[in-house]
């Protein structure tokens, strides 16, 4: 998150001064207060990781939870119930399901680098595919059978050439795209818990993807039913865990389309597989390409346009020492005062009717890296609503 | 020819010192010179236009040809008898075919920029047409009905926007751009002579184009059979003529690419109809999108593309003055023993295997609007032979 923040703006590092590093949890308590503070109303990613910041820890922060609401003019606020996080604790322990905190060894580099990374996410299944490189093949549910072949054909190839293949276990594209990898590697990347297999028609592969060579893993609290409005934010974990995405067959307005977006603000690669114009399922990726992804006719273009993009190294030794300087530096902490200030300049220009986030952006004349972990915490306390195409809408 | 090598290398203008502009014919013994000239054996276009930039007209360069010949070892030479090009008159007459000279008001503004332009071409049909906004429509011979189809759309509705669409009359894409144009205006370039409709099966169609709002035009002699090596050069004026080339559908090395390559020498912005990977017949488009082509997904792509590049006025007064002097000054008349020189310094470099053309370009340190005239000579002179993807191999 911080590589990519001290990148694009050194202001940011001057608007977000860092007080605490951040240290994965060393215990089950830890564990528990991580995941009582992301749960908790009104707490977003940005939230967490300010208050991390600013309180050096889950427990003080969620000791300090109460008093900041208040403050904020909001009485009686109480955090998330420990009882809730004990019980999702114990169905990941039912589930073999892996904690992965930001700043742990297990925690992906490039997730790390984007502007909303998860504080932490659930995993089932072969944790260390996390470490090697991955590329997300995503595309259309109602997929032509050019199309599924296609994700077949590249999966397998570059499973094959030693990637592990992301995807969001979806109908169409994304099934064939895990089906082909299975043997090589591939992560379903879930917008339900890492428990709950969604669509059911898909339980079979889950279920060997968190057993045999693959990985599912989720944001989403275990035991949640998937909900509509988790799938974008769903995307930006697929991208963000991938060097590059190809998309294979996508409609405009699909949320392939939004995954492809997503990608591109995070500076990830993103590629394309063309179509004939007659041919609606190929107009999402023709328009891509149009817009400057690059044209895939087969796995050798994809990985011809890694280039340069860095293979993560796999780490051979365990190692349980806290992360490196650079990632513990990683949480952004802005003052109360200030995060309420750019809220209200979001809300201000916002309004029912859906805005572009790329206009919004320009309007507020701030770097994208300081906006998009903000609109991530007005989506998820049910202020704006993200749509396809990159547009946002407020809701209340 | 000029205005594009003024603006790539003001060198070339010191390298060919005009002496004469260059006036096109007044009269019919003038029409009869011109087509001597360039009919007269190893006159290409670059000695053509040198010639008449150093004698100053038809007349005087054929009366120094002999001892041109001579000062180059060559003794006996006799340029292009007259009774010859007599005949070439008299079947234009017959077909009512127009000489269209470089330099007269009927010539294309856009075709005289290029670096090899025609000195002059027959033209059978609506000659107005040649002042009108044109693109090109081209593809491959065996199409799909998709790519037929996609076609005669882009064709139908980029006349109806004013544009005239240009192609080669060939089968398949070709045929299909013309036919559908064939109301608000196409331009056949063929590679035989303008009187010659290949194939035999778009005879009706090609008579259409000369009578009915079409224009039939070729630089070979009225009567002549197409060639095979004719195809490439007859490329270069439908790229030539057309402020953008779309290539429809086209297999990978296939004679569309050919076209779309050359365009790019040209500057012409290159568009690109692309197609599922798995059809083969999409695999040139892919590329050519894959190399920065535009991609087409139907005609307000080709038309948004054209962007700045500005519609020529149609001409309506006629007007039989002399060309502009910028025109006039075209002929890039290059010493003999210069153009001697530098045809040996390439056909030193090119072997009886191909080398691409970029390369020898690259090897010979020169700008490309000095030497791909040469290479048009040498191939004229029938020393060396191009092939399919720019490459050219030697013949002697």
């Amino acid at each position: 998150m911080v590589k990519g923040q001290e990148t694009e703006s050194g202001r940011l590092v001057d608007l977000f001064p860092s007080h605490h590093p951040l240290t994965p949890p060393q215990s089950e308590e830890d564990v528990l207060a991580w995941l009582r503070l992301l749960r908790s109303r009104r707490v977003g990613i940005a939230t967490f990781f300010r208050l991390m910041g600013e309180h050096g820890s889950a427990q003080a922060a969620l000791e300090a939870l109460p008093e900041i609401a208040r403050a904020a003019g909001s009485d009686g606020y109480t955090p998330c119930p420990r009882p809730v996080v004990e019980a999702e604790l114990k169905a990941a322990r039912y589930h073999g399901a892996h904690f992965v905190a930001f700043g742990s060894r297990d925690y992906p580099a490039q997730l790390s680098e984007i502007a909303d990374p998860p504080p932490f996410f659930w995993a089932i299944g072969a944790v260390s595919l996390l470490q090697r490189s991955t590329i997300a093949v995503v595309g259309a549910r109602n997929a032509s059978s050019l199309g599924t072949r296609m994700a077949r054909r590249l999966a397998e190839e570059l499973g094959q050439q030693g990637h592990v293949v992301v995807s969001g276990l979806a109908r169409g594209i994304d099934t064939a795209a895990h089906a082909a990898a299975l043997k090589t590697g591939t992560i379903a990347v879930m917008a339900s818990g890492a428990d709950v297999i969604y669509p059911t028609e898909n339980t079979v592969l889950g279920e060997e993807i968190g057993r045999e060579g693959g990985l599912r893993i989720s944001e989403a609290p275990m035991g949640m039913s998937p909900q509509a409005r988790h799938f974008p934010q769903r995307n930006r974990i697929i991208s963000g865990l991938a060097r590059a995405v190809v998309v294979v067959e996508a409609a405009a307005r699909s949320g392939s389309l939004i995954t492809a977006r997503t990608a591109l603000d995070q500076g990830r690669e993103v590629l394309a597989v063309p179509g004939h114009p007659f041919d609606a399922r190929a107009s999402g990726c023709n328009m891509l390409i149009r817009d400057g992804a690059t044209l895939v006719r087969g796995a050798s273009d994809v990985i011809e346009a890694l280039g340069s993009v860095p293979t993560p190294a796999p780490q051979s030794a365990p190692e349980i020492a806290a992360p490196a300087p650079e990632q513990a530096a990683a949480a952004p902490p802005r003052s109360s005062a200030e995060i309420r200030a750019l809220h209200q300049q979001i809300l201000d220009r916002i309004g029912p009717s859906p805005l572009a986030e790329d206009q919004l952006i320009r309007d507020l004349a701030l770097p994208a890296a300081a906006i998009t972990p903000e609109l991530v915490t007005l989506e998820l306390e049910g202020l704006i609503q993200r749509q396809p195409g990159g547009l946002i809408n407020r809701l209340t």
